[in-house]
């Protein structure tokens, strides 16, 4: 029986707690992380927990971390992460961005000093529950994907979100890496014994490869979006590079490509977030707006599919549907999965809540 | 011979004049569009030149036309562009966002009622040129793209650009349309009798295609960046969608899903554009940031190459390249093109000044 929203939430909270995790620091972080449950970003909640534990184990994270704001302005403000989980500086970060664009009409909070901020939807979100247009990335601190052309990991998966009110009640809410696609999706053809579409990865030559198996044990790279250089994988480059600059050079966080050189050894993490609110008031009323990003959408989704099983969707949309069914039929977590988190949460002395 | 830059560019604003614009639109308008064809982006320079003519015949533009601004704070601005083409409203637009920005730290400028503003990389680059970071987008006209899943165009190629400076002197600047890949590449393929590789074009069934005739004569559709469902499209087609409302749902311009069924229509242009530009001094010093960004592009630049023939680039080093031959060589145009302007030239009076 999959736990409901609420027991899955708390048994997150408590293994967090029992890490040694202050209670506010351990509330926003278990929201984050649920948050991603709930809505089927599964690559970004409970399954995080066994390598947030490695990080805690390895002492490369301040699970006590306070984020500290460094310098700020009206419209701006830079932020250190104190170099704990990405969760707390990045909601920290996001709500000073938004409550900022709500005095000045816009607003960008960088945060460095940071390590993985779970799903940047999260915190896109919050920006339009508020009626504004919020944009969010981070850096990595793994470097996987190789630049178009090169035979060498130089980028993360640096992944954009933006989100936009709408009059309908759900924003629209894009959250994408800028790679081809996700590794968890690579990981899964690999255990279904499935090769990959051409496009998903390079082998270490920098060639093009369908073998699942030939990022992880092989050497090999994956792709930006795009996928190849005809078909423009350039793009994705530019976009990931795009989010460094961001993220890293205007916060002054590592530079994935200096860092990726030491990412596996015990060093704190630093990478960085960006964060930018803009409040269409100053435009136009926020009505006018919201009903035109619904219309937007409307339209969107209106159109003939290809297929007459498989609408046409807009960004956010997947995610509102799982978040509606998981809301009702609780949150399926897989056995192995489970078995791990079970034996993080006996370890570090947490109450077992997920049955 | 190639016409040097300073002589196409006289030509460029002759024919403007000849038109009947004004001499400031004019001189505008001929540096936005002589830019493009300078660094190498040939599908917006002197070639869009027939287009132009043919909005102008058909009453589509007014040629006198000056931006106003509607509604403005310190960090924003609303301008609306008086139905003319859009490199004035434009370039009016991103330099009160470098202004705004200088005083405040950061600002967004939106413009409707515009129309084609060329090279989205060349208002970026305004930025840059000024230590800042600039953000630009545009909306179309004219739906060519289908979305993720569907068999009709609702879309246009939607271009992103974003500029940042570096101490190295030359900017990153990427500027990409957000569909798989642009339509002057497809017209290539057809002109040569190639097929596109899988990705670029959909039937009018929506079925993937590698006719090159599909999307122009058989009904079909281009991609959205990623190519394919499977390949993550709804990844293109979610930035496309961002795109769209930024520049049309922030500023009230039109929202192409409902001015694509008009689009072929003697109405004037009503899109919409998105300026945003960042001073990295409200987090750093310039030179810290410029050193960041220099040396990130320098490790990106460093990356081996699949092939020791094709080094690895960042977004912005074709169009350096070609800036520099260019400006030593001339600017090349093709036989055909050259003809068609030639007869632009005569028709409207102005001198011929390209050989």
């Amino acid at each position: 029986m999959p736990a409901t929203y609420e027991t899955h939430r708390a048994q997150l909270k408590a293994i967090l707690l029992a890490w040694g995790m202050p209670e506010d620091n351990a509330e926003v972080t278990a929201d984050v992380l649920s948050w991603a449950d709930l809505h089927g970003i599964d690559s970004h909640g409970i399954s995080m927990l066994p390598r947030y534990n490695q990080l805690r184990e390895q002492g490369r994270v301040d699970l006590r971390a306070q984020p500290a704001v460094v310098r700020e302005t009206p419209v701006s403000a830079l932020v250190d992460g104190g170099r704990g989980l990405g969760h707390v500086p990045a909601r920290f970060g996001i709500q000073l961005a938004i409550s900022k664009a709500k005095q000045s009409g816009m607003a960008i909070v960088v945060v460095r000093g940071s390590a993985h901020f779970g799903a940047a939807g999260y915190y896109t979100s919050l920006a339009a529950d508020e009626g504004l247009v919020g944009m969010a990335c981070t850096t990595a601190s793994v470097a996987q994907v190789a630049p178009t052309f090169g035979k060498q990991a130089k980028l993360g998966t640096d992944p954009w979100s933006f989100a936009a009110p709408t009059s309908g009640g759900r924003p629209f809410l894009l959250d994408m890496a800028t790679t081809t696609v996700a590794a968890g999706r690579i990981r899964n053809k690999a255990n279904e014994g499935l090769e990959c579409p051409p496009g998903w990865v390079l082998d270490r030559e920098g060639n093009p490869s369908t073998d699942p198996l030939v990022t992880r044990e092989k050497g090999g790279f994956m792709t930006s979006l795009g996928g190849s250089p005809q078909n423009s994988s350039y793009k994705g480059y530019g976009l990931a590079v795009m989010v460094n600059i961001l993220g890293s050079c205007l916060s002054g966080a590592a530079l994935i490509t200096e860092a990726s050189a030491h990412a596996k050894t015990a060093q704190a993490h630093d990478i960085g977030h960006c964060f930018i609110v803009i409040d269409p008031a100053v435009f136009r009323a926020h009505e006018e707006f919201e009903d035109d990003v619904a219309r937007l959408c409307g339209d969107l989704r209106a159109t003939q599919p290809a297929d007459p099983d498989q609408p046409v969707m807009v960004a956010g949309d997947p995610q509102w549907t799982t978040a509606d069914q998981r809301r009702r039929d609780g949150i399926p977590v897989g056995p192995g999965l489970l078995d791990q988190v079970r034996r993080i949460a006996a370890a570090s002395g947490a109450p077992w809540l997920l049955g």
